[in-house]
């Protein structure tokens, strides 16, 4: 394993009616608040009431961004950046999903940087301050809510990067299952594949040596999704479903996982691209990808972590051989995604060609090759792509 | 489940030669630095001189409390906040076990206190300030390199309490495997019973709901101490071993494995008697207890969960009923800690005998009866405690 160095200093309050404590979190940062959202459901379920109720209560000014994308742009950014800087705002509070936190995370920087927030995205430009910032979750999924990093998309350029910055960690997040009873079943299982991701992507299926606790745990989280998510699409207003879904969703991304190993991110790296050009759902994208990816660098190396995958998580015959286990576990994990989620399970699908994989895989190596379990070349990333059509 | 708060600020530092980044966090708190330590172990190890180094080299000024004792008294204590205030200490840095880093905790507090420091351990007065605290850690056992709470004996009165305050959790721990290398077989045994009886006696074992994600991780805790705690016994220097322990003592009781639980702590309060009154190894204390108390408590009610820790981690066979189950599970425990761990199984063998069992059972139950997974009154306590002769 590796050294590392693990610190995650976001406060959680969990559980129905937790929201009655966001006033009081809201004040100890200042009292003129930039409320963050996206399309509009928050108000249809009542949350955004709830919330305006708790800031005015609370005597805190609210000025308001609506309308972020599901895959945030950096004109998005830029626009909450210059609320920032005319309402001379103290704080920020994030409401939604991962796109809605991961927005507001740039912005809480941008706040501080005159130029254009892509800036910050691309590392031209370091990330210097950043307004504090709290958020309240809607969609079990990204993670935002407990760590550094954000996502953000320039559509004029078709890319999508990460912005990672410890400043950027939320102060504060509420996480209310309540909140989700109302996510449909398509974004209840694109979440469940991005949290599942997560764990495969970064740190499960790698050539990195791990620690055999965390290890364990990765497969706990993983059942608990595996269990959970198809709970929530039949009963969404089941309490120990979304709880549970919630809980992962931060636990899989909020450093704790890759304590002892690195991260590799050769998915994520490949559906940046599909999100980048065509707008899709990351976590549908996510789930479209992972099965084919493993099935394309199947060999003795990767066969004997597939496999294990498949005894632990699917009870597939440990009695079989590394290349046989490893593809029963993929078809597992296809017929989980596809059959019990009920996703699409192919680009076509979904209105992708093969247009652009060219393009698409160049970008994705960044110039190079794409590390990870084993290294992509351009044409294996095209291979991919092809194989999802 | 339940609703609950999570936070955990502490920054860790894992892995072999992370003190090299000793001085550089210190020196963020202030230039007059109270190193704590207890019997000079950590002058035979060399542990002393590369930290000592580590705190030249940034220019600190290096003031020593030494002699900390195993289950460390409020004397101590008040001698440390006496060193603290006449010398104008900026940041304590504990090296050491639980019993090091808990009394460098309650120093913390005192030093802004000007009465007996037992009155802080004792809630007569409240915490109100205390100074920065970073440890380094050179046993696994306790998880206070990573709580806010820490347990202080009052041998005057035989009496032994924790102090708990968001105040006293460390800012940085330092955890090197390595460090543990010359932990010897009995401490690493000890050690290794406290983390499990952590999990068992807070929250694992009890009649609280739970959140299934955070019950299946429990048992991976305990797989992974029940798995590698037998390896460093044998092979002190096996870095896996140590630091799967290591990383294991932290998150047994770094509030992670409550979270949607109440925390019981049946044992604990048993066992604070026997270390009181005996001044024992807490994490031996635990173990000769723990059984008896399974025993003890063994019914209809508490069965199935005795049984399935049997299942999940023992291997014991789930057809049984769940009251055979349950007598397996508790024998296969009694075979780990008194046959693998090699821990003395009785009180006898230590030297304890009926002497103090009925005010010690009548002190743990305050006055009242002893909440948990079942509650038990003065005189079940003092039953178990004949139970462990």
């Amino acid at each position: 394993m590796y050294n590392f160095v693990f610190q995650n200093t976001t406060k959680i309050y969990f559980g129905e009616n937790q929201l009655n404590h966001l006033g009081e979190e809201l004040k100890q940062y200042g009292s003129r608040v930039l409320l963050t959202y996206g399309g509009g459901s928050i108000k249809k379920i009542g949350l955004y009431d709830k919330i305006v109720e708790q800031l005015k209560a609370a005597g805190l000014t609210i000025f308001e961004l609506s309308g972020i994308e599901p895959n945030p742009r950096h004109t998005t950014v830029n626009k909450g950046a210059e609320i920032c800087k005319k309402e001379k705002i103290d704080v920020l509070l994030a409401v939604g999903g991962g796109s809605t936190i991961d927005c507001t995370k740039a912005i809480a920087a941008a706040a501080f940087y005159d130029g254009d927030s892509w800036d910050l995205v691309t590392y031209k430009a370091p990330v210097t301050h950043a307004l504090p910032l709290l958020s309240v979750l809607t969609l079990s999924a990204t993670g935002s809510e407990m760590d550094a990093g954000g996502v953000i998309s320039n559509m004029d350029t078709n890319e999508k990067y990460g912005l990672m910055h410890p400043l950027l960690q939320p102060k504060v997040s509420f996480l209310d299952p309540t909140v989700t009873y109302s996510v449909n079943a398509f974004q209840t299982a694109s979440g469940s594949a991005d949290i599942l991701s997560h764990i495969f992507d970064l740190f499960y299926f790698t050539a990195s040596p791990k620690m055999d606790m965390i290890d364990r745990i990765m497969e706990d989280v993983i059942k608990t999704v595996v269990h959970y998510a198809p709970i929530a699409i039949k009963e969404p207003e089941n309490y120990e479903a979304r709880a549970n879904l919630m809980w992962a969703s931060s636990w899989a991304l909020n450093d704790f996982l890759s304590t002892g190993s690195f991260q590799a991110a050769t998915c994520h790296a490949m559906e940046h691209e599909l999100s980048a050009f065509y707008d899709i759902t990351h976590g549908l994208g996510l789930a479209i990808l992972t099965p084919r990816w493993m099935e394309y660098i199947l060999d003795e190396s990767t066969a004997p972590q597939f496999k294990k995958f498949g005894v632990n998580i699917f009870d597939v015959d440990s009695s079989l051989s590394n290349i046989d286990g490893a593809k029963q576990a993929i078809s597992c994990l296809s017929n989980f995604f596809f059959k019990t989620l009920g996703l699409s399970s192919t680009l076509t699908e979904i209105g992708i060609d093969d247009t652009n994989f060219k393009v698409m895989a160049e970008k994705a190596c960044g110039g190079g090759s794409l590390e990870g379990f084993t290294t992509l070349t351009p044409k294996d990333v095209e291979n991919i792509f092809h194989m999802c059509l």
